[in-house]
């Protein structure tokens, strides 16, 4: 056993963990549907321990987390975090789960407590972290797709203020919930950033200011009027969303046309990374599970965790 | 019995039928859940005849409807009528359902066919007919709105083309379906156009040109953060959508600044004359049912139904 301590990304509809040596490196891994949807609050310990045993890990193991398990519906709440607020302060910040016999730690969420754009993060802020290199210095834009798309304006390692977009919530809720459903209901579940109706619907998107509400009854239209199908009506719709999000978001932070640090993995992130190329944005692309993981090992560090344990 | 004939408003969730004598004056009326969703397809014509023997209607009193019961999946289907299209026309359009012991007609809905714009409408084509008078002379603009709301052009009696709006559904899905129904769920379901909050977001989403997608997650920040309770919650997401779907139709149609037509009942022809107002644009508020019941009375003096029936 040559594991150092855990790590942990505990989100709201998915567990994932791993095990890592005094440098960080990760030795085993595992994950579940395990989500803090379906944990019930007192099992919490349950599930990680039986992760943990499946594992080989140690009694004494410590675990550091990040994500949902911190909010108040959660394991432990790990209070917010008010913006301005450096990295290495939010890290510092980690809440210790009390009466359990190892070392547990939570990551804290963010929270903007402004009146007028109130907005809350929980598992964000450990990318964040697992990035802050990048982020060290001058001003950047970050940009965090996924169910809610979380976009970052940080200066010198500081989160300086934050948004959220419904982008994903809005693509599966109007996908399977809404009249458009008609259209989409049998698309396949990934969709291909070549797709030219993907293009054409985030170009539209991007050319309207983001200004999208016009357009989407159109998909069912297009397919009672056009015979448009249902792989093209779902590209047509992701298009047209996330298309939008980039403009609006275009509209909230000035980035003076910088580069934009996109943070995401697979189909996603093709997609994003080619809606950035229609709208002329340069970005600097970097893994989003990476980043939560070099953000956990960060953290570990930050807390003692990076000591070998005698097994 | 002095009914001439029976108008029925046959939608996707509703069912309402009146009775009318000749002068086209309303005799009797019925509602019932029993929409389209509901129906099943060979069941049109027991639910229809039902409610006819209730109101104790002799065999041989004609029928006109106008709904979703037109669409593929609906009755019979009444196949669109593309625009530009005359008002008189799409009346004149009505289908006949075969096979059927009395005379009962069904209007075709509308169907913008433009490539970049493609886009439908059942049921709202003879509203636009109850309305004809307005809608005579000069160029019009008609905001109707609803589940789908729907913003048409007319022009001399003609409808020149028209835009669907999601704004209901999205109200519906957001509140109920997405991370939003946390903070709303257990809202009352009529919202009142005099609460500050609906006021509040209304006028946000006019001054940021409709763009709302960052302030959507806001509604949910606000109640963890500054105690946002699920009345002004609701009144807040209502307010956004409805200055957004306002702001966003500014941008496709150019009425330059004339009045615009309103057709809407109660509480949601309250929210939309206010967001109106807030938004500095003139309107003339006709009541929807009214409107889509006049509508069925042209239609039958159209096909001859408006004579007294021998029973």
């Amino acid at each position: 056993m040559t594991a150092a301590f855990a790590a942990v990304d505990w989100g709201t509809s998915s567990f994932r963990i791993w095990l890592c040596d005094e440098a960080g490196s990760v030795t085993a891994e595992r994950r579940s549907g395990e989500g803090m949807l379906s944990a019930e609050p007192d099992k919490f310990s349950a599930i990680l321990e039986q992760h943990l045993a499946e594992m080989g890990a140690p009694n004494n193991l410590p675990v550091m987390i990040c994500g949902m398990a911190g909010a108040r519906q959660g394991w432990i709440e790990a209070p917010y975090v008010a913006v301005p607020a450096a990295l290495a302060d939010i890290l510092a910040g980690a809440v210790r789960v009390p009466d359990a016999a190892r070392k547990i730690l939570i990551v804290p969420g963010l929270a903007q407590r402004r009146a007028d754009a109130p907005d809350v993060m929980r598992g964000e802020e450990t990318q964040l972290a697992g990035i802050s290199s990048l982020l060290a210095s001058g001003s950047r834009l970050v940009c965090m797709p996924g169910t809610h798309s979380k976009w970052v304006e940080t200066k010198d390692g500081t989160v300086a203020g934050f948004r959220t977009w419904l982008t994903g919530e809005f693509f599966s809720i109007l996908s399977k919930q809404s009249i458009l459903r008609h259209s989409i209901g049998t698309a396949p579940a990934v969709i291909d950033a070549r797709n030219a109706a993907f293009k054409d619907a985030c170009e539209q998107a991007l050319n309207g200011h983001g200004d999208i509400g016009g357009a989407l009854f159109g998909i069912r239209a297009a397919g009672l009027l056009h015979g448009l199908g249902p792989e093209a009506a779902a590209a047509r719709l992701s298009g047209l969303l996330i298309g939008s999000e980039i403009a609006s978001a275009g509209h909230r932070f000035d980035n003076s046309g910088g580069r934009i640090v996109l943070v995401a993995s697979g189909a996603i992130g093709d997609l994003y990374a080619e809606a950035f190329r229609l709208a002329g944005r340069a970005i600097e692309q970097v893994d989003a599970e990476g980043a939560v993981r070099a953000g956990l090992v960060e953290a570990a560090r930050h807390h003692g965790m990076t000591k070998k344990v005698q097994s």
